[in-house]
């Protein structure tokens, strides 16, 4: 039995959310289930411009430029967010959107990516996913 | 068996604090068990005067004013901080205090909120309550 | 059966390694099996000067400055990063480096601690070790 992992995505920073999908498709590859809940920062990036806003500036950082790190991840096969969302979902793994945010931060079904939400929820719905996940991460 | 929740909550940020406060009142809400580890910077929200000098920075950063986040709380049901603590412990939630923090930051018990915390541990403590949850998270 | 601890080590905070630690010698201590994933920011913490680097800025920010951390870290029996990490391995604790995220920094095998790492392995590594834990934690 693969088993199945749930992750929280929490955060809105880039690189967070590279880690989020990377493990989310690595987990999908093994044959476990997935489902990402994104919240608070999280839900930012699933705005209709939210993968694009992407700020590298963390990435930077660490003493790359941001042209620097775009050629590196090419070269190590590392996609760009948006390759790696449709990837994740191509692949099998759901993605909620965590309605309490949209509610406080004013935010409508429309201002989404609709087209990569599989289902609206609040925080019983993550907790039913992830009492019976093997792997659960809050990023 | 709906199983059990541990939550380290390693972070101070306020968003954070709030998205451990609903996923453990969310978890008891499902009837699991949960407790909750505050350490390093979390601990010091269980400071006499740590959920007052919350600063909503990180949420004003996200475009909304203070006042327009509490007020869009409110309409979402979405407790203020002192409420949703008080809710979790009603609940059967429990909180735990790292005394290492205590230790290295000079903290003693009278100057946390004693009402809150059920029981001070150290990192044996936390390992005892995982171990045997469905759901671990650090927040 | 005392089980598994897996830790994804993703931050390079002071603060961040030091709970990550500490959580994994518990673990150890307490007769479970434990791997940690040292990945983006983090792998640059296995970085041949990367634990000296350590900046205690966020420690400061808690008001005390960065010989009082130290003192009281004394006192309360808690290691520098350099012996907590080999405490960590001693015990059994095994370290895995992100090949990735060495592809993409552009990091060779000499650069980095080898002597401290067990493993170089992909997400994969990662997932296989995940799904069979009782504890998994994303730092």
């Amino acid at each position: 039995m693969p088993g199945k992992t749930s992750i929280i995505v929490h955060s809105g920073e880039m690189d967070k959310i590279y880690s989020a999908l990377i493990i989310g498709s690595g987990s999908l590859s093994m044959g476990m289930e997935v489902s990402m809940y994104f919240t608070f920062f999280g839900l930012l990036r699933l705005k209709k411009d939210g993968l694009d806003k992407g700020s590298l500036s963390k990435m930077n950082m660490l003493g790359l430029g941001r042209w620097m790190v775009k050629r590196r991840m090419r070269a190590a096969g590392v996609e760009e967010l948006h390759k790696l969302m449709s990837d994740f979902r191509e692949l099998g793994g759901r993605i909620i959107a965590c309605e309490m945010t949209m509610e406080v931060m004013g935010i409508t079904r429309s201002q989404l990516r609709e087209d990569l939400i599989d289902e609206y929820g609040a925080v019983g719905t993550y907790v039913n996913e992830a009492k019976d996940s093997q792997i659960t991460l809050f990023i």
